[in-house]
C-alpha cells in the first residue's frame, strides 16, 4: 500500500531525521520525498513511501514525535472523487473528458452541475450525470443551495469550476474550503473580473494568460495553483484572445488539478507550495 | 536611397493601389510592405523602397491622391539618435551598451543621463557622456528642468529609460510625446507601481514578467510595445524574481526598441500597432 | 461571397499594385493582404476579399495580367472537407472531434480510418464513420490500397495523421500531393524516426516537442508547418515525457491544420511561408 | 562556514536518515536538501548546510557510514575561479563581463583565451588578462598545448566556452573533465556541427534553440545542462536566427553556468541532474 505524508509548520532541527527514523523502524520504503523551507521558517514536505505497516502505528509514532503546531495528514494514494461545476463553454469540460475516459485524470468525476442545459448532451456521450440546476427563478442562496443539495449525493473531495461563470459565496465556500479549484481566464492579478479578454484587449497587452487558483472568500484572489501564458499581437480581437484563451485555459486547469489530485498543494497564506 | 513610408487614418477603398501606383510611377522598388486594418477602419501601412528619386517629389504625389485625415511620413532608412536615463540599475544599460560598441543598436547613444553616479564608471568605459543630475536638494520641476536643458544639447529622437526609477510628470513627457520607451518590471497592467516583485512574490503567482511601453501622462499606463515572461514557483524570494527578472526585462527592452528604431511602431489610441 | 486568392512564383516589380488594381476594378473589398518576398526573389501574396463580381470573371483578368511562371489559385472561402487517420492513441482525435462537435474545427470530418478498432467507441460518440481497417494480414501496398478506396469514398481536401504510426509509401502520397498533415512527436529534426521520446530521455534533453508537417516521400522530412516545446528535467521519465508532450502534440495539430484550412500556408521547396 | 555535501550512487534504505543524523550530531543546520532517485535506483543529494562543527569530522563520520560504492564531496560554500575562451563572438562574453562586473555571476573570471584579438578591447575595459593564443601557424595539439600552459598559471574550477568555435581534442578535455561549460548554437541533438542557423533556415525549422552542456570526448554530445528555445518564421534569414539566437545563447549559458558554480549539477551518464 502507498502513502502519502503531508506535514507543514514551523520548522525543528531534526524534523526530517525524526520521520524517516519512524518509517525506516516500520520498514517503510521512500518513494520521494521533497520539502520546503520558507524564508519565514515554515516547513513542508510530502513523502511518498509504501510498506506492509499498519498506518495507524505510523500515525500514532508521528503524532508523539512531531513537535505541537506541526500539522500532519496521512493519505492513502488513491483517485479524488470530484464534481465538475461549468456553464455553458465545453472547452475545459471537453479536456477533462476526454481525459477521464481513457483514465488519465487522477480523480473520478461523479457528476456535472450546470446553470444552463448547453452542455448536457456532450456529457452524456460520457455516461456521467448532469444536473442541470438553472440560477433562473432562484435568488443567490436558493440556487447556491439547490447546488449544496446535489453535491450532497456525491460528497466530493473537490469541486473543479470548469467555467463555471457564477460567483460563490462564502457561505457556499465554507463547506469546501480548499476544496474548490476555478480557473480564471486571464493572468491574475490582470484584468480581475468580467470580460478579461475585452480588457485585455482594450489595454494592448501583448501576452495573455489563465490562472488556476483556489476558491476561497474574494472572487479571483485565492491561492494561485498554475497559470500560463500565450503572445498575442495587435491583430487579435478580443474574441480572437478569447479563442487562443481557451487552449491554455483548458492545460492550465488540467497541469493544476493533476498537482491538487496527487497531494502536492500546500496552501501557506495566500500562495501555494507545490512539492 | 532608402525610405519608409509610415501612414494611418480611416481605410478608404484603393489605398494600397494608389500608394504603390505613386511608388512605381517614382521608380521605387519595393522592399516591404505591411499593412493592417483595425476592425474599426482603420489603416495602417508601413512601406519600405529604394531608388533613385526624389522624396520631395514623392511626398508631393501622395500628398495630392491621399484623402484628408489619413497621416503619412516619410522617414529616410537611418539610425536613431537616443539618450538613456537610469537610476542605479545596470542590467538594461549593460545590455544596450555592449549591443552599442558592436553596432547592434540601430542607434547612436548620445549620452546617458543619471539622478545617481553608480553607474559612471560603467558608462564611461564605453567613452559615453554621462550627466549625473541628482535630484537631491531640488524639486521635481527643477530636476526636470535641468534634465531637459541636458537633453537640449543632444536633441535626441527618443528617450529610453532603462530603469530610471523616477516618474515623470506630464510637463516633462509633453516634451518628447509618444518618444519616451521605459521598461517597466512587472506585467502590466498586473503589478503597477512601486515594489512589483514584491507584490508578484505576496500574490503568489506563478510567472513574472516585463513590459515596454511608451510614456504618457499616466504612470505605467502608456502604450505597450512589449512583454515577456518567465515562470517560478514558491522556492522564489521576491529579491530572487527580481534576478530572474532582470535576465527578462532587458530582453524586453531591447526588443521593443528595435521595433521603435526600425520605425514599425504605430500608437492607436492605447495600443500599439507592430508592422 | 468571400474568396481567398493565394499566388505564388518571381517577383516582378508592380505585381501588388496590378492585382490590386484588377479587384477595384471589379468592386471587390479586400479584408485582408499578406505578403512575402523572400531573399531570393520568390513572391508569396494572400489576398481575401469580398463583393458581388464574378470570380471567373476576376479569374480572367488575373491570368492575362500575371507574368508567366506565377502561379495563383482562387478558393471560395468554405469549411474544407478532411479523413483523419489515427492508430491507438486518443489524444490528438479527441482534440479534433471536441473542437469539431461545437463548430470549431473549419472542416468537416468525413471519417476516421484506424488500422486497430481501440478509438471506435470514442469516434462513435461523436457521430461520424469509423472505418477498421486492420494491416495484418495484408501487404503494406493492400493495406494502403485499402484505405485509398475508403479515402475515394469521401474525395477529401486534406488528410489528418492524427498519431497514424505507420509509415505511408510514396505511391500512397502521391494521391494527396500537400494534402496530408502530419503530428510528429518530437521537435523534428531532433529525434526522427521511432520512440522520440526514449531517445529524448536518453539524450537527456531539458525541453520536448512536437512538430506538425506535411508529408512528403521522405519520412518526417516534409515542410515544417507548427512547432511547439515543454520544458521536462531529470525527474521525466520517457513515459512521462511522453504524457507531456501529448498536450504539446494535440495543440500543435491544431494550430496548423487551422493555418492549413484557412489557406495561410504555402510551401517553397521544403520550407512553408505562412500569410 | 557554510558547506555543501554532493552524493551519488546506487540508493540504500536509510540514506537520509543516516546522513541527517550525522549533520543532526554535528550541530549542523540544514539550509536546504534536495534528493533524487532515479527509476534506476540512483541516488543523487545536496545538501547545503551551517554549523561551527568541525568539517574534518563530519567527512569522517559520513566516510564510516556511507556505503561503498556511494560518492560524496564535501565543498565550502564559495566563488569557482574560471577562465573563459572565446573566438570572435562578442554576446556570451559581453554578458558575462557585466554579471562579473556586478558581482553577479558566482564565479571569479581569472583570465580570457582566445584564438583571435577581437575581443582584447571589451575584455580591457573590465580589467580581466586576455591571452591571445593565435591556431595560426600551429598544430592542433600545438594550440591545445600553448592554451594548457596559459591554464595552469590560473588552474582554475571551470573553463567556460563562451563561443569558442574550435572543437577541442580528447585529449585536452581529459585535464578538465567534467569542468568544461561548452554552448552550441543549436537545440542538441538538433543541427549538430557547423553553421546550425543555416542548417535550421534550410529545415524551416519555426523554433530555433540554444544549448549548454559540458564537453566530453564527442563534439557536441556531451551532457545537457539547459536549452531554451525562441519562435521564428519564414521571415527569418539564417542571418536573422542568429542574431535571435544570440540572446537565447547567453542567458541559457549564464544559467547553466550559476547552476555549474553552485554545485547543483550532478552528472550521470549522458544525463545531468539539477537539484
Amino acid at each position: 500500500m502507498k502513502h502519502i505524508l503531508l506535514m507543514d509548520g514551523p520548522d525543528h532541527k531534526g524534523l526530517i531525521y525524526g520521520v524517516t527514523h519512524i518509517l525506516y523502524n516500520h520498514n517503510q520504503n521512500i518513494i520521494s520525498q521533497d520539502e520546503y523551507v520558507s524564508p519565514s521558517g515554515q516547513f513542508f514536505m510530502r513523502t511518498e513511501f509504501e510498506g506492509e505497516g499498519d498506518p495507524q502505528k505510523i500515525m500514532k509514532d508521528l503524532s508523539s514525535f512531531l513537535p505541537d503546531g506541526l500539522n500532519f495528514r496521512l493519505n492513502p494514494k488513491k483517485k479524488k472523487e470530484i464534481v465538475i461545476l461549468v456553464t455553458k463553454e465545453h472547452h475545459c469540460l471537453g479536456e477533462l473528458l476526454i481525459r477521464y475516459a481513457f483514465n488519465e485524470l487522477d480523480a473520478t468525476i461523479s457528476a456535472v452541475i450546470s446553470n444552463y442545459n448547453h452542455l448536457q448532451s456532450l456529457v452524456s456521450k460520457f455516461g456521467i450525470p448532469f444536473h442541470f440546476i438553472s440560477h433562473e427563478f432562484r435568488t443567490r442562496p436558493e440556487h447556491e443551495e439547490a447546488i449544496l443539495r446535489t453535491l450532497d449525493i456525491y460528497k466530493p473531495d473537490y469541486l473543479v469550476l470548469a467555467k463555471y461563470m457564477r460567483v460563490l459565496t462564502p457561505t457556499f465556500v465554507q463547506h469546501y474550503p480548499n476544496q474548490i479549484v476555478n480557473i480564471h481566464h486571464s493572468f491574475l492579478p490582470a484584468f480581475m473580473g468580467a470580460a478579461p479578454y475585452r480588457q485585455a484587449y482594450e489595454r494592448g497587452v501583448k501576452i495573455i494568460g489563465a490562472t488556476a487558483h483556489f476558491v476561497n472568500d474574494n472572487l479571483d484572489e485565492g491561492p494561485i495553483i498554475a497559470q500560463d501564458v500565450k503572445e498575442v499581437d495587435h491583430r487579435f480581437t478580443a474574441v480572437d484572445m478569447a479563442t487562443l484563451g481557451k487552449d491554455t485555459e483548458k492545460l492550465v486547469l488540467s497541469k493544476a488539478i493533476k498537482l491538487v489530485f496527487n497531494d502536492r498543494v500546500f496552501i501557506h497564506g495566500n500562495r501555494t507550495i507545490i512539492l
